[in-house]
């Protein structure tokens, strides 16, 4: 583990670019004092920035490229116009070089993985990226994974990404052994698909040092914290990220509306109104803003596209967190023991670089 | 349509059984005075619940049976155990035999679908059935289906969804072309499943009179009511629906505790409570209790098995609409412009009674 943690930013990505990157640096910064940033991008956009933002200018340095992903660019075109030369591709290339623990972009999420896949390659035994992120439960956090990154998942894909996921919750929860329930439904006639059934007897039959299968889990337990991971393929995964997401902001603006509606509830909200910033807080995704890209051979951070300086902030913490305690070394241990290795060797060969 | 509209219902289905099908039969009767009930179930608690339900006594007959189908017991032992004699076998012989026009169970949803399937079989030109919910939105209320009658679906699965389920809109939401909206997620690398494509293609080029088709949405979407139905495949629909009542159950949890925790707050919760009590009553699950099973030749209801009388009533309430305005038509006429006939003319003959 380097003492200094160096970090490679996009500065470019998202909807906002340096304006949003750049404080929300400072303000990552101000928490881990011995943070290093590069920040790729605009040097004429990036520098100005710098002069309100003094731990930023005291602790980076600014690696200029004009050329930057569109939000809306496919992955294919974002890797045909700006592979070794985009801000996003050369945080990247920082991780790949070791110039860099970790990259963190606001970017476009496809374009993102692909070039992470493309120029970092695959961890050995693993086929493909995963994003994992941090869902606020009311036992506190959850981790859930794959929440987008790819469509459709065998057993041994559900595996990889319990052993991943598990390892993630090591670094960020805390806990020796985290719980790892498969995503399933339970009022179908035959419960679940076949898959999803194989990954459970994988995880059940196989010993891991390093996690404790719990079983299926519907989706309203991952609210409930019933599991530290819940793993379940990317379709699904995102579905129940985005429903969850839009349930509580309709519920956010029934309270606002009805509120205003009530003289009475206005003068209730003066009174109740630390108990919704708090409850607003809990469930703020600023808060969790940060999916962290698993299964390559590097640290490479998604933070919301949209998110404010303070939720970029929260993403660079991230990453920061997952250098510290040294996400990719327990990745390693978790897929050393990974049932993938027993049953099928030829995979631990693959592409690993 | 009948001027009556007669109604069986599975007495016995449900964690709690009569002790909520009657007095939720009474709540409903008392909103639809020329509903006529037959129960199925075990006369000896059946009947003394009657002398507090005053309106069911009057406008019901009981159907006794001594076998009822368990919760947990999976769909192949029910049918084995209560083919023919159940109390949710009944109730839908009843539909069957046309004495009844609706059957309502919250019974044990695998029976239920598998007995139906069996028993009514399905409508021309439809594989399987579906479950459709309604979902509070910040417009109103949405249909989603499929929410985990089966998992898995082709593109012509989908396109069967979206005109069944725009037929359920009109019956319920009194517009006559429901936009239509295929759920989809917006972040990986390649948009979508195939078959979410395929039916995209089948649903933007075909003339359907009885609806809009919108485009793909995604989860957070149907919170907001940016269409009248959202389609999907059962496994996503059922993670969808968990998530979104975890989520809910969530903050509302969070609410309840931030605000205890407060005494400032409490006095506000006081001035407050009318607001919440608005807010709790729009996302109640029981004030949209009632999944309709789409796609089998009758209407059948699934009332959530740990509904409270007056979830139970609601259930009831869809039931009764369902059947006043004429759904199975509905459904019939939205199939008639079914691209399935067209391009495969063999399902239509298929598995019709």
């Amino acid at each position: 583990m380097p003492n200094k943690i160096r970090i490679a930013l996009d500065a470019m990505g998202g909807d906002h670019g340096p304006s949003i990157v750049v404080p929300g640096a400072e303000l990552s910064l101000a928490r881990h004092p011995n943070a290093e940033l590069i920040l790729f991008g605009d040097a004429a956009q990036i520098e100005p920035l710098l002069e309100k933002s003094p731990r930023v200018k005291a602790a980076s340095r600014v690696v200029h490229t004009s050329v930057a992903i569109r939000m809306d660019d496919k992955p294919s075109k974002a890797l045909r116009q700006g592979r070794r030369n985009s801000s996003m591709w050369l945080a990247i290339d920082a991780v790949k070089k070791r110039e860099a623990d970790v990259a963190v972009s606001a970017g476009n999420t496809g374009a993102l993985m692909v070039m992470s896949k493309l120029h970092l390659r695959m961890m050995a035994g693993v086929d493909r990226p995963a994003i994992a992120c941090q869902w606020p439960t009311l036992k506190g956090v959850s981790i859930v994974l794959d929440v987008g990154a790819s469509i459709g998942a065998d057993a041994e894909h559900l595996a990889h990404l319990a052993a991943m996921g598990s390892a993630m919750a090591r670094v960020l929860l805390n806990v020796e052994k985290p719980t790892v329930g498969l995503l399933n439904i339970g009022v179908e006639e035959v419960k679940g698909l076949e898959p999803v059934r194989e990954a459970a007897r994988i995880l059940r039959e196989q010993p891991w040092p390093h996690m404790q299968y719990y079983g299926f889990v519907e989706a309203d337990d991952i609210g409930k914290g019933t599991v530290d991971v819940v793993v379940t393929e990317g379709f699904a995964g995102n579905i129940a990220l985005k429903a969850a997401e839009g349930t509580a902001r309709q519920i956010g603006e029934f309270l606002r509306a009805e509120l205003k509606r009530r003289l009475r509830s206005k003068l209730g909200y003066l009174f109740a109104r630390p108990a919704f910033a708090a409850v607003r807080e809990k469930m703020d995704p600023a808060k969790s803003n940060g999916g962290v890209l698993l299964g390559l051979n590097g640290i490479v951070i998604k933070s919301h596209g949209g998110a404010s300086a303070e939720g970029f902030a929260v993403a660079i913490d991230i990453g920061y967190d997952m250098v510290r305690h040294d996400l990719l070394a327990k990745i390693g241990e978790a897929l050393g023991h990974d049932p993938g290795r027993a049953t099928s060797a030829g995979l631990v060969e693959g592409v690993a670089s």
